[in-house]
């Protein structure tokens, strides 16, 4: 592993100062040459599959695991999309001249090398891979064993895309190992050699890069996502945005898990939006009132506020107004992405300046909190910590900037 | 401990939300608070200095430790300075809409609560504590023994002038204790309550912070920084340079440790540079050339190059041009702030382009590594990690952003 962390900080030196057309033509390369095994991957794939299925794994992680030729060339047209997008490197993020003529610049620069921990989604690796390369980064990759051959072929795809382009094919490495130490290793930060790591994975994963990270990390925890609904709330608005941020998809992390209906308007949208949401095939889980309102709703426990369902379930409580909304969210939710629905602006405001969420929506779905519905293209995940990235993360939160301050022989007095 | 995590955790809540206003009122209400305390924390102080003088401590220690009236009227000074500073809360940092109507803000917003882990420099309180206020966060501060009482006194005269604006005490609280206990504490993140470390001490601190800490650090490591003297220079403008760079103020984390002189122009540069030195009161150890062009030149050994001697002392090698100097910076340098002398543009870039250090200068003394001198106002220190905060960290990089999304009722298809 010590030598993968060598090999990727020389890497990372020269993609630092790669062109854009070069990255480029090594992900369009990448793309090829994905497409080239596409059915060596497929078989290679199948014995992953089968094997995870002697394990008798959950079907969800059966399916995240598998790829076929529409998955294998969705993979491929994302790494021709990725190289589209432009390059954040090089980027003046802002520029000043001092009284004493001194001309400071903030230029954008990659970050070096980015540790990647995850599961056994083998997409992961070309998405990651190429985001990080995309950015100027090398990318050390360590995935699950369950998925462990079919990312190996991956990788060694995007490492021919790379040779193909004059790039350093150490710019991306996949950890020769799944056993659990080569997860501390990359978290100890391989010997100084990794500047951050991202880890996609679930909440054991996440939990144990936090107790034991000795480098930065993009955390991402769960979304405990609320719509609250105003009594200001158009209530055909409500209905609609609430059934698309529970059950468009229940399985992302931007899928609402708490549903919080004002009081003063309780008559008005209680019973429509349970109605909605229970008629859609979601089971509901609520307080007193809620239940009052619609007898097929579940008693809601207190672990219930603070659980992500990823899954056709819902919490739901009445709650006064917008104050008593947000120290609900405050309470029990993880800053991810929190919606109101109000018409009256005022109320609006105060939601989205006052809860402290990466993401905050007035009238729109919880489920935009993706990288591509921001428009950044494309994302490596959501970060719910506080610090350079939050939110999607895309090309640029994968960058950092440096100083360049340019003189005529300036001394300080 | 724990207790003062959750108030100062309530406080932040209060303080994201202060106005600009508010928190003026506020620091100017702890200068005079300050001021009016002035005799009462000199003479506190005298006894902290005796008790330190008792111990034998190094004098350099105790000029950091000792207040007078003219310190105590600068820290109230600073505190008016900061004051006057731009509010970075609030500020749209970019927006931009979607191609479905939906309407994205990048807001800049408050990190939440800081905690500041210092050794026995009574005007860190202040300033740390006047800066994190102002860019809306609370501070937690955790002060050396030394200079215990003195910042005790200052942290009661900040949060008296916090009550006279109407703000909460907690914004700016003391640990009550100087054990080490404490410490481990609050780099385990007091329950969930620090969002932020920022230690301002030497090396045995950063390097127990960076081993323990469990929420997201500025870390900032030594200065090894470079003076780089191409042989395109202009020979008196490097020799001018050098000098200020290594002994304006050799205590400090920008001042230069390394000269390194390119062996085109060695004939021209190197002896009157090492003269220079010598004659200004610096040791200098230098390689075989070096100790050729100048007799009273000191061998230098190999730990010499990654040494940050923050005294007049300077290391000094000839290297073949800029590439080799950029190599020695790779290899001994911690990407704190490194400057290139040149007249030929080219090589100046190249050198500002690859050098990977958070502040590379061109024709500029590295002395110039400060928040001030960037026109930040006022830091809180320099950051040589390279996530969110690079380099000198001021207001700006105390707060952190969210995404305020503002619909119309969009649901994802």
């Amino acid at each position: 592993m010590r030598e993968l962390g060598l090999k990727a900080r020389k890497a990372a030196g020269v993609l630092a100062l790669a062109s854009t057309a070069q990255k480029n033509a090594a992900l369009n390369a990448m793309a090829k040459a994905i497409r080239a095994s596409s059915n060596k991957i497929i078989a290679v794939n199948q014995s992953d599959v089968e094997a995870a299925k002697k394990k008798n794994l959950k079907d969800s992680f059966i399916d995240r695991l598998t790829l076929d030729a529409d998955r294998v060339e969705a993979m491929a047209k994302g790494l021709e999309d990725i190289a589209g997008l432009p390059d954040p490197v090089g980027t003046t993020l802002s520029e000043w001249t001092r009284p004493n003529g001194m001309k400071i610049s903030r230029v954008r620069v990659p970050i070096g090398v980015i540790g990647i921990i995850f599961e056994s989604r083998p997409n992961v690796a070309a998405d990651a891979g190429a985001l990080c390369m995309k950015s100027g980064n090398a990318a050390i990759l360590r995935g699950g064993s369950d998925g462990f051959q079919s990312s190996t072929l991956i990788v060694e795809a995007l490492r021919q895309g790379l040779e193909a382009a004059g790039l350093p094919a150490a710019a991306i490495q996949m950890a020769p190992t799944t056993d659990r130490a080569s997860v501390g290793e990359m978290l100890s930060g391989l010997g100084g050699t990794i500047d951050l790591i991202v880890p996609r994975g679930g909440k054991s994963l996440v939990a144990r890069v936090q107790a034991e990270a000795r480098v930065p990390v993009f955390s991402h925890l769960e979304g405990i996502c609320h719509v609250y609904v105003d009594k200001s709330a158009n209530p055909e608005m409500a209905r609609e945005i609430v059934l698309n941020s529970k059950l468009r998809r229940t399985g992302v992390c931007g899928s609402a898990e708490t549903i919080l209906i004002d009081r003063a308007a309780a008559k008005t949208n209680l019973a429509p939006i349970i109605r909605t949401l229970i008629d859609a095939g979601c089971e509901v889980r609520g307080d007193a009132e809620a239940r009052a309102a619609d007898a097929r709703v579940k008693p809601a426990r207190e672990e219930d506020w603070s659980t992500e369902y990823l899954d056709s379930i819902v919490s739901l409580a009445v709650v006064n107004g917008v104050d008593e909304a947000m120290a609900h969210i405050a309470k029990y939710g993880s800053q991810h992405t929190d919606a109101i629905i109000a018409d009256d602006e005022k109320t609006a405001q105060k939601f989205l300046s006052e809860v402290d969420s990466a993401i905050v929506l007035h009238n729109a779905s919880t489920q935009f909190a993706d990288g591509g519905e921001f428009g950044f293209g494309a994302e490596i995940g959501i970060a719910t910590g506080k610090l350079h990235a939050r939110g999607p993360v895309g090309l640029e939160q994968l960058a950092t900037f440096k100083y360049q301050v340019r003189g005529s022989g300036q001394i300080r007095p």
